[in-house]
């Protein structure tokens, strides 16, 4: 992409070139999805050799990246908030004898994005329009009524293909603001002797997460600078017709972005609403990283089930790869 | 079990007899999810046949169960609340535009019990113990410093076993009350030539919950009568080596229970601290009953991963039958 | 009224004729509060004469009228969910002492509107206009930049006037669908040798939230029929420049409302985004009404303070009648 | 109080010596605001000479002082997360009308003490006690059956006093770790020409919000070291018999406190559960302190409704100096 900055012509030109609205048909909301075929989960399952499970996902807690400092305002989103119905120590106490059964109970306040999660297709408009030429006052107060995440309920299950683009490129990570290329992504793939396919999802490692675990310290995390996918991504992921792709950063996508003023995040112009694309953000890629680079297998059976809030935007997740 | 009412001698005898307290080692938080081995996992991924992924969550959002008329007290459950942070709204009013991107975002409120769910180790108690003897001050206000469902992140894989009990009996659904006997699971079984085995993830069908969606209202669904296991089961389970067992019910166990006063769902006092057991709840199965029906095939790859929130008793989920 | 249906050129008409926009000035953002001198609340402090201070609060809690069935959908509103973050029986289980104190501390998740509240003036649009002809687009997912509820934080203390409406007519309560008529006020006022003077914050009653708590249901509260000012007291309240208007019943306005088809609550387009007057709803009534009808006085000093929730619009509130 | 550390010997000897339980009779659920009488209102009424009031409420928002760096855990207490239920945009964007009105709503999640708040009588234990000997297992996961804020819903109106310590004391602030004594007090009111009598609302200026105002942050201000009242002072408060005792920092209580490890806040052990006395704390007092300052009168009618959340050991307020 050079150090030319991208315009909002050049988005124009991409939302021309990668549009993919009406291909899975006029009603289609979940977009990139449908690139996973029945044979292709056949297929996935075929690659649980270990019986192994790797989660991906950092834990829901007040620890999480939402508070840490960053250039970016938070919106909104804090850590997940946990509290108590009921509790061992009201047990303990006597207190819930009355009812015949000592028991905890407990609830949560969080937003959908605010740690490991998918972004749904409702969650960046190009425009006026949403995902498969929706208009964008779809998604009002009272949640998205088209591309809403519970779309997805049976989907988020599919061939998973680890990038380890450091690991590759023979660094520990990558620094911030480095934009990741196709070359790079082939380049990662050749090397791990994988092959990215139709309906696969994507999950490549930069390393970021594990720099800010190892500083004891979220800053600059959330909305901050980061490495990710450079804007010419948008080609590989229409040439290999992935079904999501995912990492281990608060946004996927290279940051300072690499647009003229008034544009922030690009990518995320064309990936979600023009291709149709679900992303996975936050992934907690650690455990997953060591077990590949030991066993040098990249490929896996990947398991990622939305919870389907009705009218989401967005999903927190436990993904799992199953090796 | 006649008609002879549960007492707590019957309890502590139980407790006694099948107390699985340190079989996974003193410091083991999971219990019976213990029971899925490696070669399990990759057995169960044998079973993906059609590619073909069947949800077994409902809806998370207003018109969930909670808020019913019940008999039971909601102590604090409440169906979730879905709220935007952002809109497409918000969008098209132009009121993103500084931001240089427009994108939705937005949050929730729910209890983690609220709707389709796993029951933690830390949800119920034995007295002052929960599960593995750990005192049941470990849950507090702040949560479960034990057995939190975080400590499950990498587990709820399996091969799933589907045993829908009222077409087994020839019947549309279980009447309220009904107890499923060790007798009914096992008859259940030999009809739909499925065999339960050591780590295994299994789904009872009453079709209860159809009834409540069939009617349009979910009054006495949650905590009220319902069809579900029988005391007795405990022995099954025991016997099985199960790793989970879930059902359509709001709770799994029969009710009303067949107790003496004071005692309240005597098979959650011993299913959940004494031997361990991880329980689903409110597990949506029409979809998984037609496919087996119509496929006569009961097993397949089952996962179901938890948030993983530290220190919850409970999670949310979407869980996945993979056929 | 007459029987003739209200319609959109009605509404036009009135909003001509009562539009107070700019004469607070082109920045102001609390309408007739405003009417409210400073004389006024030292006139209105000498009105204490007996020491009694008189809630006018429901409680916030589960028992709330949220949640009752309702021909109106509840859009998001829930009664108040309370919850602990740390409890006495943590402190009796000794879990706390670690920190040299033992405590409780609590949260609550609640709509500003679920109960005893203020309708801000960022509450209702007419078209695309607020209150002072602000845009509609000035309050976003991000809350109420113009007219938010905390611009009101030093008001709502002034001369409190109490009208018995169903005392002056000789009733139990107004019945559903009864319009308060603005002789129906003036003859209440007569009645009771009470004056309604500029800058006062008036109170009806109508008995309705009386019924409903003897009959130990909400069912049609929220949103339902019910007595209340009609359409013709929009001229009443400009006459009498009042500070503010409460009620006790869900909002005020009678219904069924009076208009044609496509408009709901003809009298909210107009009191608060056209005249800038904040109103009360919900008001707990019964206390001062067996108070006034004791000593036959109607006037008090009223203290209200709406929670300086930024960009609010609305809030919960305990409004004091101090006589 | 010399350098002497207070042990738990010398809490025992101040639980005894000042000990008010019972004295307003054994269901007595308010404490020390039962000081103020029906007389002392309608004198305090008398106060109003100006008809000007002053708000001493921090806006509730995410600039409040939550999640600043403290020496002491956060426990649960963020910033109010205030997120809308229907807006602006959505009006504008046409998606309301077919509802007939253009509205906006709200909610909000906030800690009861988030901000600006009066500690509720359930707060704080001694030992097993709340104040006037309630069990402290009162007080559970479903809130405080005694002593809950609701019991005081039409209390917190009398006379307020206001205390400025460091402009008394010839200061701009009072130092971290600065105890304030009974004689700073003394000296405090007789400078300023104020007497504190029985049943008074007394409010206590420290500076130290306004440095933290000033420095544009909030680090050190929840749970850290901070001006406040010296433990000596208990019997100050027993003397005067004041209504309750409010002030500017996050915890009333001089930090660090004066007592021997394994004791923190020995002032909080016996001024709530003991002694029953309600206190506020995070109230803004900069433009009190000017408005008193520029006209000599530090004596007013105090008006700080609590929100009767039922069961809450605490609120969020908008106290108001009405002058």
């Amino acid at each position: 992409m050079s150090d030319r900055k991208i315009t909002r012509a050049d988005l124009a030109a991409a939302a021309e070139k990668y549009k993919n609205w009406g291909k899975g048909g006029s009603a289609d909301e979940i977009g990139t999805l449908n690139h996973t075929h029945p044979e292709d989960i056949v297929a996935a399952a075929q690659l649980v050799r270990k019986g192994k499970v790797i989660s991906l996902a950092l834990n829901f807690d007040q620890h999480g990246p939402q508070g840490a400092k960053s250039k970016h305002a938070a919106m909104g989103r804090i850590n997940p908030v946990h509290t108590m119905l009921r509790t061992g120590t009201d047990a303990y106490s006597g207190v819930l004898d009355h009812r015949g059964i000592r028991s905890a109970d407990d609830m949560v306040v969080m937003p959908l994005q605010c740690g490991t999660q998918w972004d749904g297709l409702g969650h960046i408009f190009y425009e006026n329009w949403m995902w498969n030429g929706y208009d964008c006052r779809e998604v009002t107060s009272a949640g998205a009524k088209k591309c809403g995440i519970e779309k997805t309920k049976n989907k988020m299950v599919g061939r998973g293909v680890f990038l380890d683009v450091p690991r590759a490129l023979g660094k520990e990570f990558l620094e911030d603001g480095y934009g990741i290329t196709s070359a790079d992504l082939d380049l990662t793939a050749k090397k791990q002797k994988v092959e990215v396919r139709r309906g696969d999802y994507v999950i490549v490692r930069t390393g970021q997460m594990e720099q800010k675990l190892n500083a004891g310290s979220w800053d600059g995390y959330p909305g901050g600078d980061a490495p990710g996918f450079a804007f010419e991504t948008i080609d590989w992921i229409q040439r290999t017709q992935l079904a999501a792709l995912a990492s281990d950063t608060w946004g996927c996508e290279v940051r300072p972005n690499q647009s003229e003023p008034g544009i922030a995040q690009p990518w995320h112009w064309i990936t979600i609403p023009i291709m149709g694309m679900t992303m996975g953000e936050i992934f907690y890629l650690k455990d997953l990283a060591e077990d590949c680079a030991a066993d040098a297998v990249y490929e896996f059976l990947f398991v990622a089930p939305a919870l389907p809030i009705t009218g989401g935007v967005g999903s927190p997740i436990n993904p799992l790869a199953i090796k």
